[in-house]
């Protein structure tokens, strides 16, 4: 993947710099040797003095406040909700672009749910401040979803999730090793971030409980979907399931198209020939992504395409990701490459 | 559960009482004091002479060979389909009554594919002397349609299943804690049973891959389906997933019903009042079904049970059950004890 554009930004401030996909956004800008002159840590008060290394520098994580963005040019935030209401206003006002990865302002009106491949040219002329990056479930079956939508169009999704715990942060990921390690060793160890036991246990209920049944994370799948792929009554049915993986959403996904596809290799090449979708599907050889296979990896992959023979227009596909990468701090560095490539052509 | 026609049975042979579903027929027997007068345990070669205990008293493993069935009047198989194939003949020409948990028979005709609370009556003058015991991913999702089935018709269902290792064997049980202790020391432990890691991985194959592009295990459930709910062409379309999980296969159960259902406490009370059915669900106070739950007990589970918008008469339900006890050992004891009710009553 190349950040061309990324280099033209010349402060940044990354709130929630301690976090997993603040690690992660720090991991990628590392990998890519991609350098920003001025890189702000920032953190809440606990992470404060601990360092960071980037670009082979320790950089010292500094307390969110109210001064923090002064001067600052652009800001990614992957922070709590209230962390998240109270500062991106300031960074905003203190004349900051802010892509940020909470559900807070993404459908909000004005505020571009991105992703890049899919509608990146939203960008182009965005005078907004605020651009939100997506669910991490939602955006590798958007990916999925966008080809199939060009060539056939959509009438109806069924979607089953397979969530990681790091979808969760940090905390989550070591309450899988620390439940999941006592369990072998004939112990328990607490349940805090989940609401039961997550070593060797699969949730179905990922966020709060709606008046509707469906859950907050459904309904984010739904609602981001439908504006993503411009299809504001897009037939959306989703369960989110917490299973004990650290890293990688699965989705199987079920859909109903609007005419007939062509063979499955058409499909398959249709697929494959998406920018960040890579087909990897050779089922009677074992090939299919799993977790491993997308840990690390900047793609969606699709695998297991299949007619499904109860419709007439029917898709069944697996869809895996890194929930991390292109779930979150990938999909946020691609939204400010964009931003700033159509910047310098203007 | 009560099986108050089980000690009908004088002589009963259990082939494959090492193995893991073996173990469970015997725990179920042990657990609720039934006593078979003459039990047989038969096994392969490599675990003859090993003991097992039954009803408080150590019983040897004895080789399964041409003269196993001698005098026996009921056998359970639970055994790699070469063996079933190779054996079910002998014990049906011995005059034993067969219940098989392999797939080599399930589609025959005048073979019944019996889940008791549905079909059991199938058995009442059964003449035959083979009976199958379905797919351990089948049964729960027949056990949750049905119900519905018998209210309102059922037009389609998409199906997602999160199959737990134990389904695969004792060998994948280790398979799973092996690697799963590996990899938080930093190892690796070999992959063996499964085609890929399975610790903290998600397999989105079950079974080979058939030409259509389906897998085995998720023709099994389609067509499994259609024989015990007598619906030959029901819609159904199935995505069947490995999980790092020891026990409990769960579903994401999506069902398309033939009319509008009543009020979602009206749907709850339907399925809980059907025997075999237990509904968990208050998810805003954190409840429903996981493997915790479900592991050790004879219940199908079902939770999160909410309308699925995208259609007119759309349910979505979360189902799971212990996939060694309903899904198999518990399920064949059913069975057994249903034949034997009619027997003694006629």
């Amino acid at each position: 993947m190349s950040f061309q554009s990324l280099e033209g930004i010349q402060s940044l401030a990354l709130v929630g710099a301690t976090g997993i996909v603040g690690r992660e956004f720090l991991s990628i800008l590392n990998d890519n040797r991609i350098k920003i002159p001025r890189l702000k840590l920032l953190a809440s008060e606990l992470s404060v003095g601990s360092t960071l290394e980037v670009a082979e520098t320790e950089l010292y994580v500094e307390e969110l406040n109210e001064a923090s963005f002064d001067g600052v040019e652009a800001a990614f935030f992957s922070a709590p909700a209230n962390v998240t209401r109270e500062y991106v206003p300031r960074a905003v006002e203190a004349g900051a672009i802010v892509v940020d990865d909470s559900s807070c302002f993404r459908l909000e009106r004005g505020v571009p749910l991105i992703i890049p491949e899919i509608n990146g040219a939203l960008l182009k002329d965005f005078e907004g401040r605020i651009i939100s990056t997506p669910n991490c479930a939602a955006t590798p079956i958007a990916m999925a979803l966008k080809p199939l939508q060009e060539r056939y169009g959509i009438r109806r999704v069924v979607a089953t999730t397979f969530q990681s715990v790091s979808g969760a942060g940090r905390k989550a990921v070591d309450e899988l090793s620390a439940q999941t390690a006592a369990l072998l060793n004939g112990k328990t160890s607490p349940t805090e971030v989940f609401p039961h036991r997550i070593a060797f246990n699969c949730l179905p209920l990922i966020g709060p409980a709606l008046d509707n049944g469906d859950s907050d994370e459904e309904t984010k799948v739904v609602k981001e979907l439908r504006k993503i792929l411009e299809l504001p009554s897009l037939l959306v049915s989703a369960t989110c399931v917490r299973v004990p993986t650290f890293c990688g959403h699965g989705v199987s996904l079920n859909v109903e198209l609007m005419k007939e596809p062509d063979t499955l290799d058409v499909v398959s090449e249709l697929l494959d020939s998406f920018a960040g979708v890579r087909v990897v599907d050779k089922p009677s050889g074992g090939i299919y992504a799993t977790n491993v296979e997308a840990s690390g990896g900047d793609d969606v992959f699709v695998s297991r395409i299949r007619r499904d023979y109860s419709l007439s227009n029917g898709l069944n596909m697996w869809v895996m990701t890194d929930n991390l990468r292109k779930g979150a701090a990938l999909n946020a560095l691609q939204i400010l490459d964009t931003l700033y490539t159509y910047r310098r052509m203007s």
